[in-house]
């Protein structure tokens, strides 16, 4: 293997790939990038089996070989590189690597032992432009339960249909609804539905690659694996790919405890209510819990919380009541999570009783919903 | 106690206060804030016993009084609030904060429990502008020792002479000094010399509250204590008083052990030598070590470090040379520290032999060195 590669690209390239090398004591090779000179390519793999990377740049490439690399010293060295053209060349498992003013040798390993990251058809696809997709998947992708005992809801669940695809998580005390609507999708799809849930990690990837890259994403399907592909400016060749495996298991049938009508409506600042559940928390106490009173005489919602060691607080916050009067209970953080995915100025809270869940709405936006449980007396 | 104050003034001077108190499990006193309302001022006390800080702000009172509140709770509080007027009442232990839209009870305790923050006298004193004078202390104050068998070096050394400061600090691994000269001095000081020893803790505080704040700081002695002051900008008032103890001890006779004249002298540039370290560094081993190979007919040094198990570097930086070959190492870690603060575009290396100090200088600056020993063979 000899190539010659520009440190920028190079750089940008491996501090992407690094992330997925895993640091695990057990399987070590995993904490190690596969480093493959292809015609005019060089290739960057990482995986930690769950979810693996494939990453390309342009390079003049004298000699096409493989080599295994720690990811950490390689990142970090290369990083600290003038951005200037770099030599990497392989004899007998050392990556030699020079520019004008250094010469570095890096112990590697030899490629065989490299785990293989699995390949997905390329037949049926949906396609979208990155940046909005990722803001998307972003106001659900932190609900998911960290619990072991229901894998099924430590993922995101993606349902996609022609005409609509929904974007799912949970951990059940709150739960983030976002729908795409069809004007945006491109796809060559040829079933009714396709559902999966996919590792909130994975999520978390794709928004972290994806979320400021300007061009489109296309989503590939598998019976076990999804594949997430961004081209190249420059040329048609992928530049990255995202390989992850899917949850098994059935996600549960959410639409159920989502409440078909409301008794009280509240409109409220978004801002300004969400400051004030901030000030309430401070006195909430153990289990997180702020109480309101809605009277739509008052025209507005008085917030209660109250700490027997430290102290009490109460503030209103004046908003439009449509329905009846309520008192109802909410953990503060779980209220706070979901106000912090509403963009619109306005909130919508609808509620049924003080039992039933409470809904967060985008006023005028009914794209977006976020279902949170009281705190029941 | 009954005071009208605006929350932003407020807020400021809990966020410097709060630092102040304690996380103390043991003394949980220390952990809170003592409020007293004075003629026109509120103040605001805080103390871990080494330090303590009294910070006024000026505000409408009704009522003068004192009380004791914890201090973590009503600074998250306060800055929650909007920016309006904020009315503070005392009764009963409890202190009712309200404004427009809030009403917050918080549990107090009796000041009367509340430690005292000595007075130091306010004879004799040195005068300084406040930004100027903690960019100069903040060159040396990492370099304090953080063992606890040398108390005497924990702590940061000042010398005050009526035309000369020196500030300085070590861990017996490394030495920063920097000397202030008389020129930007005024005082009222009588004594031929003075010198203490203060807390590392101290001098961050002081960075902290000083460092970016327009206007003059004054330091008063006392046998025992050093204060810290500075004015409101709107009154000849003091804002902020920090009272610290000084640490007991004999300063070791540090010039001692400065070279007094080099054999080698370099001239390097500084982002560059320190980027050639940083480099060297990922491959430097467990013990930190990079050595230097400096040959004058080179017309520059070449860096060197090995890793048994990582691989190796090498590289070469260019520099103007005076005096003799030398094989040197030195700990990377401490000369990046040095070299980070050194300010000036070009860095003097002064050498002796390879088991002698080295010296960093800011080229054309004589009151700084960053002396560091050699890791010797």
């Amino acid at each position: 293997m000899k190539i010659i590669i520009l440190q920028e690209k190079l750089k940008k390239g491996l501090n992407i790939v690094e992330r997925i090398a895993g640091k695990s004591l057990t399987f070590s090779i995993l904490n190690n990038i596969l480093l493959s000179s292809e015609k005019s390519f060089l290739n960057l793999s990482a995986t930690d089996l769950e979810l693996g990377i494939k990453w390309w740049i342009l390079s003049k490439t004298e000699k096409e070989d493989k080599i295994v690399i720690p990811a950490k010293t390689l990142t970090s060295f290369i990083g600290f590189l003038p951005n200037q053209k770099i030599t990497l060349e392989k004899k007998d498992d050392v990556l030699y690597i020079e520019n004008e003013n250094y010469k570095s040798q890096i112990k590697g390993l030899s490629s065989e032992d490299f785990p293989i990251i699995p390949e997905v058809s390329k037949e049926e696809f949906f396609e979208f432009q990155s940046i909005p997709f990722c803001q998307k998947i972003s106001q659900v992708v932190d609900f998911t339960s960290s619990s072991q005992t229901r894998p099924e809801i430590s993922g995101v669940y993606f349902s996609f249909k022609k005409d609509e695809i929904r974007i799912v998580a949970t951990d059940s005390f709150r739960l983030g609804e976002k729908i795409i609507s069809p004007e945006k999708i491109n796809s060559r799809f040829s079933e009714k539905e396709v559902s999966f849930i996919l590792p909130q990690k994975t999520i978390k990837e794709v928004i972290n690659i994806f979320g400021e890259r300007e061009g489109s994403l296309k989503i590939y399907f598998s019976p076990n694996q999804v594949l997430f592909e961004g081209k190249m400016q420059e040329t048609d060749h992928p530049e990255v790919q995202l390989v992850s495996r899917l949850i098994e298991g059935e996600y549960p049938d959410y639409q159920e405890i989502i409440p078909k009508k409301s008794e009280t409506q509240i409109v409220l600042d978004k801002n300004e209510f969400l400051n004030q559940i901030k000030i309430a928390s401070l006195f909430s106490g153990k289990i997180n819990e702020i109480k309101f009173k809605i009277d739509p005489k008052k025209k507005g919602v008085e917030i209660f919380s109250q700490n027997p060691e430290l102290g009490e607080n109460q503030s209103f916050i004046p908003g439009e009541i449509k329905g009846g009067a309520l008192e109802i209970s909410f953990n503060h953080r779980f209220l706070m999570d979901g106000l912090l995915n509403i963009k619109t100025k306005d909130v919508v809270f609808e509620l049924v009783n003080s039992e039933s869940p409470g809904v967060l709405k985008p006023a005028g936006d009914l794209s977006y919903i976020y279902l949170l449980m009281p705190i029941k007396n």
